[in-house]
C-alpha cells in the first residue's frame, strides 16, 4: 500500500470538475462537483440513519439498486431536504447530468449538502451542469473536492495504490463535512473511485466494514445530518482479476479502503466547525467491541471534555465522567486513562480514581493540536477508536447564524 | 396550591444556613450548607445512572435505606468523585454533621458539587460544620441555596402550599445545577422539604413521579453528571393526616411536588452555563410518551440547534434534524413546527417540509428571553415538555478552563 497524491481522479478512467453554478451566494465559492468514469462501474453506498432524509438519499438508493454507477453530482449550499418538491428535482438533476454525459439517469449517484428545508433552485444547477460536463479532466478530482466544501476550511482528498493479483490498484477519495457531524452508518458526504475490477455485493461488503470503523467513529457535534452519505464506484481499469469472493485480494483491498477512509476521517474531526483540536480517543480492555466503540464515541461528543481540550485543560474527570454515563454493562474501578501529543504523555487516572501528575507538563501536552487519549478499562478485548475536535467560540459562532 | 416567597425553611420546623468554610478558593463565595428538622423526617431521593458516580451518592444511599433522615450536608467546590478515599471522607462529614447536630450520622443526606477527582480537603469542612451548626435559623434557606452554587448566576429557591386533609401543608425546595446537566434519573443537587405527613413509600413514590417529568427533562450540554441527586425530606408537622396511599391527598401532594420540580427545573435550563435563553419543547401527537420525550430531549440537547438560538435564527432544519436521529418509531412527513414568544409565534413547516414565514418577524420572535418550540406528530397521544437553553461563547469559556 503507498500513499500518492491526487483524489477521485486518481485511479485509471475518472475524471472530475467542478465551478461556481450560483446556489451558493458567494462567486468565489464553487458548489457543483461532478464525477464520471470512462467505463460502467459497480457501485456501493451507505447512508444517513436519520429518519428526516434529503431527496438525494432518495434517489441514489433507486438509482444503484442495479449495483451499477458511472457518474456522480453534487451541490453544496443546499441539502434539498424537507422540500415538498425534493425528490422530483434530484431526478432532474440526475436526468440533466445523464444526458450531458450521454448515460442514463440510473447511471447516477446524487448528494446535495447545505441549508436543510430552502427551496433548492434548479436553474443555477441545469446551467452549471451543462457547462462543467465538457470540462472534466483527469486532473479534476481537487476541483470537485472543494465544491462539495460547506463550513469545510480544507478540501479534503486522499489517493493510495496498491498490489492486487499482480496489478497496481489505485483507489481515490474526497469528503467533506464540518458541522452537523455524528454519523450513524455513514458520514458527511465521501465519494470514493478506484479503478479495482470488484464485484458489486464485495464492494458493498468492504465499504460498509471500512465506514464503520472511520466515518462513523468521527463526532463533531453530536448531530447526525439528514444528507451522510459514503459512496464507492469500481470501473475495473486496473485489471486486476475481479474480486468476487473473501480472501487475499479483498482482505488487501478492504485494508486500502479502511486506511483512506481514516484518513479521511481524521480530516472532517480536525477540520470540524471551529475546531482548533483534533480529538483522537482510544478504548482498549473493553469487555466487547461495541462497547469500546460506545465508550470511545461518549468521550470525544462530550461537550465538557471538548471543552476542556479547547482550554489544554487535563480535567479528566470528565472523561470519567463520559465513560460512566455510556449505556452498557462495565465496571470503572479498573479504568486508566493517559493524555498524550507529541510533547509527551501523561497518566492522570488509575483503577478509577486520580493520580498526581505535574499541570503544567499537562498543560504543554494539551497546547498541541493532536491530542490522544487513551483509556484501559482492563475487563476484555474489546478495542476501538474515535475522532472528534474540541469546542470552540467559533462553533458557536458559525451556527449562531450559519443562514445569513 | 399557593405560590409563597422561600425555600426549604418555608416548611414548619426546617433550619438551614450557609457559609463559605474554604473548599472554594474565593472568600466571597459560600460552600458549605446544612438543613435540619426539628423532628425526624421520611426521606426519599433519587440519583443519577452515571455508572461514575460521587462519594455522596453511596453515602446517602446507605444513610437513607431506612427511608428517614433529619439533616443535610453538602459542599460545593468539589464532588468527591473518582477518590480512593471519597466514601471514608464523606462519611466523616456525615459523623461531624451528626456531632455538631446531636443526631446518629444514619440520619444525615449528604452531597458534593463541583471538580471530580480533586481530593476533598476535610479541615475546612470540618470546621465548617462546627461553625455553621449553631447558626441555622428558620430563615436560612436563601444562604443553603447560595452556598450550593458552582457556576450557576442564580440561586434557586421556591415554595408552595397546599390544602391536605384540612391542614396546610408547605413545600419548600432548592436546587443548584448549571453545567454537566442532562440528568439521567435526578439532576444536579435538589433538596426539598415539606411539613407534610407521608410514608416513606410513598414520599418516594411522589419523587420518582415528579422528577421523571422535570428534573430528568432538563439539559444544558447533553453530559450526564456523576452526582446528581434530588432529595426530600417530610417532617410531619402539618399535622395533615398521614399520606399512606394513592387517592386525592396523594394527588394533591404530588400536584404540588411536580408544580416545584417544573419550576426549579426550567430555572436551572434558563441558567445553563452560558445561557441567554431558556429553550421549551413540547411534542404532542407522539406514538408513544416515552418516544415523545426522548424526541423532545433530542431537540432541546442538539448543538446546532442551541447554537442558531443564540443566534435568533429560525433555522427549523435543525429541529427537524434532531428529530430525525431520535431513536424509535415514528413517521417525519406529517411533523408540523411552530416557534413562539412573548412577542408572538410562527408556523415553520407543515408535514415535514417548510412553510414560508416572515424571516424578520421569527427574528424578532427568537431574540426574546423565553422560546417555546410545538412539534406536533399527528400520530397519538404522547405528549411531553423538555427544557433546555442555548449554546453561547460564554459555554465554551466557562468549561475551557473550569478548574482555574
Amino acid at each position: 500500500m503507498e500513499k500518492i497524491t491526487g483524489g477521485v481522479t486518481a485511479p485509471k478512467g475518472f475524471l472530475a470538475g467542478g465551478l461556481h453554478c450560483g446556489v451558493r451566494a458567494s462567486q468565489m465559492k464553487k458548489d457543483l462537483a461532478m464525477i464520471y468514469s470512462q467505463t460502467p462501474c459497480t457501485a456501493a453506498a451507505v447512508y444517513t440513519q436519520n429518519k428526516v432524509y434529503g431527496a438525494p438519499i432518495t434517489v441514489t438508493k433507486n438509482n444503484i439498486a442495479n449495483g451499477m454507477a458511472q457518474a456522480m453530482i453534487c451541490n453544496s449550499g443546499n441539502a434539498n431536504t424537507c422540500n415538498a418538491d425534493g425528490v422530483e428535482k434530484a431526478e432532474a438533476m440526475c436526468q440533466m447530468t445523464a444526458e450531458a454525459l450521454g448515460l442514463s439517469p440510473e447511471d447516477i449517484i446524487i448528494a446535495s449538502t447545505g441549508v436543510i428545508g430552502a427551496v433548492l433552485p434548479l436553474e443555477p444547477i441545469a446551467k452549471g451542469i451543462k457547462e462543467l460536463a465538457p470540462q472534466l479532466t483527469a486532473d479534476g478530482g481537487a476541483l470537485a473536492a472543494e465544491a462539495i466544501m460547506t463550513t469545510d476550511t480544507k478540501a479534503k482528498e486522499e489517493a493510495y495504490t496498491i498490489e492486487i493479483g499482480g496489478k497496481t490498484v489505485t483507489i481515490g477519495a474526497m469528503a467533506k463535512g464540518s458541522g452537523m457531524i455524528h454519523p450513524n452508518m455513514a458520514t458527511m458526504l465521501g465519494f470514493l473511485t478506484t479503478d479495482a475490477a470488484i464485484t458489486t455485493p464485495m464492494l458493498n461488503k468492504a465499504l460498509k466494514l471500512a465506514v464503520d470503523d472511520t466515518f462513523n467513529m468521527v463526532s463533531v457535534d453530536g448531530d447526525t445530518s439528514t444528507n451522510d452519505m459514503v459512496s464507492i464506484m469500481a470501473n475495473g481499469m486496473a485489471e486486476n482479476p475481479m474480486i468476487e469472493a473473501e480472501g487475499a485480494e479483498f482482505e488487501a483491498f478492504l485494508t486500502v479502503i479502511k486506511e483512506i477512509c481514516t484518513s479521511m476521517a481524521k480530516k472532517i474531526a480536525g477540520d470540524g466547525e471551529g475546531a482548533t483540536k483534533l480529538m483522537e480517543c482510544t478504548v482498549n480492555g473493553a469487555p466487547t467491541t461495541p462497547l469500546a466503540k460506545a465508550i470511545a464515541k461518549s468521550i470525544i461528543t462530550s461537550s465538557l471534555t471538548k471543552a476542556a481540550m479547547f482550554g489544554a485543560d487535563a480535567n479528566w474527570g470528565r472523561i470519567l465522567c463520559a465513560i460512566g454515563y455510556t449505556e452498557g454493562d462495565f465496571q470503572v474501578d479498573t479504568i486508566s486513562v493517559d493524555i498524550s501529543s507529541t510533547k509527551g504523555s501523561i497518566h492522570v487516572c488509575e483503577n478509577g480514581a486520580g493520580v498526581a501528575f505535574d499541570e503544567e507538563v499537562a498543560k504543554n501536552i494539551l497546547l498541541e493540536e493532536e491530542i490522544h487519549i487513551q483509556v484501559e478499562l482492563n475487563q476484555g478485548e474489546g478495542t476501538a477508536t474515535a475522532w472528534g475536535c474540541d469546542l470552540t467560540y467559533d462553533y458557536v459562532k458559525i451556527n449562531g447564524d450559519y443562514r445569513t
